[in-house]
């Protein structure tokens, strides 16, 4: 990294917010990685996980989460497949635990579970750390600084 | 919701826009219950819409709005579409005239009217309280604290 | 654009990032469109790209960028496509270099380009002006207080 200089940051103001709302493997990953970052920083991190991705908090959901492109330029499938074998499940399982670790808040929509026939026991208790509707999430964001739509 | 403290929040220096640029049912429906969410706590919310969020602001916009993804595993389409259709039209437009009724902002993007062939007369005038470019969303969106890409 | 008054704003603490993840042509010239608006008026901005979003980064990435939604209500293809070319390769051109002009960042994402066998040949030296991890973009993000995910 060039051009960055030491800055001076008051941290404990600071706060982000992430509505996961895509199923998608790679989305599901940016989502852990981003929130694993400002974690490691000290910045307090709550997911909200609604619509496709509640998906990502289903038993077995990371194995079955499906790439967002599958096919573009300069890539063959079995190209991507070979690398993303590398990172996948053990990846994203990973992240995850570290997400939770770290301190990390999941709030699984209550709201989508519903239109989408999810029910609790569907969910992984062991990465839900709360059931909540939208107010959760903006109750959670009022104050946040950093606010990502996935 | 577990784990939440109340906390004294000044809301006034508080903000939320949303770029609205997806033209599916369930991020069109993401943007106005969280657009509702944070109206309905006093935080001021502008959506820009642009690209294919226009066809949300069209007559009959609502009812043809596909889902951003059909077939995932565990729920069959017509499962989705059933628990889809209790919420649907109806839904979306009750939503939005909320949204609307709770101080909301609707901007329609100029620019991408033009480049897709919009006119205003195709956009449902109760909905749109603006017409604006990039430069009307860059403005509400300076000193907003939550922005949020859908 | 009606209901705008003046408004003093302190430019001086404002600060932008975006993620850019897609690498769909319509959400390429968001990004660049919406950070030139904010540089324009005077606030930093950094793009971080990571995923597909590096292919817009690739030697004639814009020209080869394919749109997020082809077939929709109301347009056919062959309508948008006219459109589309008036502004298309000429246009993400003039806007990444507008962009770089007004002093924007482009973070390249080393870790997707290692998943994706993206090499820094491979990418456009002329608008890279970083490579980092998800760290720089956290780092950068911090006190920012518009932060997008696209």
């Amino acid at each position: 990294m060039n051009n960055i200089n030491r800055k001076k940051i008051n941290k404990t103001d600071k706060k982000a917010t992430i509505v996961l709302h895509s199923g998608d493997f790679d989305k599901i990953m940016s989502a852990f990685i981003v929130g694993n970052g400002f974690l490691s920083m000290g910045i307090p991190v709550t997911i909200f996980f609604t619509f496709w991705g509640l998906n990502a908090l289903k038993k077995k959901g990371f194995k079955k989460a499906p790439l967002s492109k599958m096919n573009f330029f300069g890539l063959g499938r079995w190209m991507i497949n070979l690398n993303i074998k590398k990172y996948n499940v053990a990846s994203l399982d990973i992240l995850a635990a570290s997400f939770k670790q770290l301190g990390g808040r999941m709030i699984a929509c209550t709201m989508t579970m519903q239109l989408m026939g999810i029910k609790e026991k569907d969910l992984r208790e062991d990465l839900v750390t709360d059931y909540g509707s939208v107010g959760a999430y903006c109750y959670e964001s009022i104050d946040a600084n950093i606010t990502l739509f996935i």
